[in-house]
């Protein structure tokens, strides 16, 4: 039977949604390894809309499920659509969206409130023992939305992992080219476009998380076929 | 010297502007190979907005160079200021705003016009005998665009390569994986998502279109350093 992959988007531009390329790369190598995906996304209005030109506000508002439908090539479904039981794993990509449309923790830091919905969505799969995938910026979600004592990567950043230390998560530091694994969790991150200052760097990260997801998806079928 | 690459884009979305995995794979093959790129788009309003999750007209009005910019992750400059002297190639990638936004041919067919600008800054490179990709929609401006005799391809799609054909162009079939190459004008197509059904295929005939580029650079810098 087909892998299949849920991804939860949150709009389409680095700034105000998701990261175009950490996106793109991600449905390559999915789809390199033969593995079907399903985007979905929340239907609640933008955090705000940044020029990407100028980094300015601009005045008017976007729908994230509308614009991440863009990187979706039009195939996006609700968040309020996604079930664990149709899936073997979880990616959620960066962007800025996912610290200002995923949750507020753009605005509030460490004190970050989850959109509605997300946690439902995603504690599911962690229940199940199911692989998740979280890259960028969107690690800071990981305590609130999978619980404490976490390992979990965002490279560097002293402010940003200092915040995830705050809610009870684990930071460790990582290479652009390289994922920290949470192998008793099942949790794989990579720094993505918080460190890449080129798409290849960006790229090999996260081929690695898609592998690693992979091979997490093929012990479970490996488990599955020797129960039946 | 490292070499250079422009492309020119047409938005941020496969129904009103650049197709977003098309952009995203140039530009990952482009850092892989080494060479460098910077991305260009005409300042002007898009044809339409379209809401890509239902496929219907928004009442709203964007730019072509601010939208752009998310494709390009902020780093995308007028397409007035694109100068051949300072580049070794250009690429065009595909998405229907190539055919709504830097012509009209999605509204007149084979009676085109070109966005104001776009030959002006694409014939010099013609000119001067450097490389140039088309991908997907893109080549029906071809004719128009760099003269006519020139063969390229759009995939298979009998009504665009006859507007090809009617413009004085030569339309060759081509699989989504393959290319086409018009050695003597150094021009290389290929149908990327006009054909794709999976980005992988799309990343196929995209990656051999860069690599075709990249080797044309090769010969000219190799005959360049002859001359020296």
């Amino acid at each position: 039977m087909t892998k299949q992959v849920a991804l939860i988007l949150s709009g389409c531009g680095v700034f105000d949604g998701s990261e175009i390329y950490e996106t793109t790369l991600t449905l390559l190598r999915l789809d390199q390894l033969g593995i079907a995906y399903e985007c979905f996304a929340p239907d609640v209005a933008q955090h705000h809309v940044i020029n990407h030109g100028t980094g300015d506000e601009m005045e008017e508002t976007r729908n994230v499920l509308v614009e991440s439908a863009r990187l979706a090539r039009g195939k996006v479904r609700p968040l309020e659509e996604l079930s664990a039981d149709d899936f073997d794993a979880l990616i959620l990509p960066g962007g800025f969206g996912a610290a200002k449309n995923l949750c507020d923790f753009a605005v509030k830091g460490e004190d970050l409130e989850l959109v509605a919905g997300l946690q439902e969505a995603v504690q599911p799969f962690h229940a199940a023992g199911k692989p998740i995938g979280v890259m960028c910026i969107a690690p800071v979600m990981v305590p609130k939305l999978l619980g404490e004592g976490i390992s979990v990567t965002i490279g560097n950043d002293a402010s940003v992992s200092g915040a995830i230390s705050a809610q009870g998560g684990l930071h460790k530091s990582c290479e652009v080219t390289d994922i920290v694994v949470d192998a008793a969790n099942r949790v794989v991150t990579t720094p993505a476009y918080l460190l890449a200052e080129r798409i290849s760097e960006a790229a090999q990260g996260i081929f690695k998380l898609v592998e690693r997801i992979d091979s997490w998806i093929e012990d479970d079928k490996a488990r599955a076929a020797e129960q039946d």
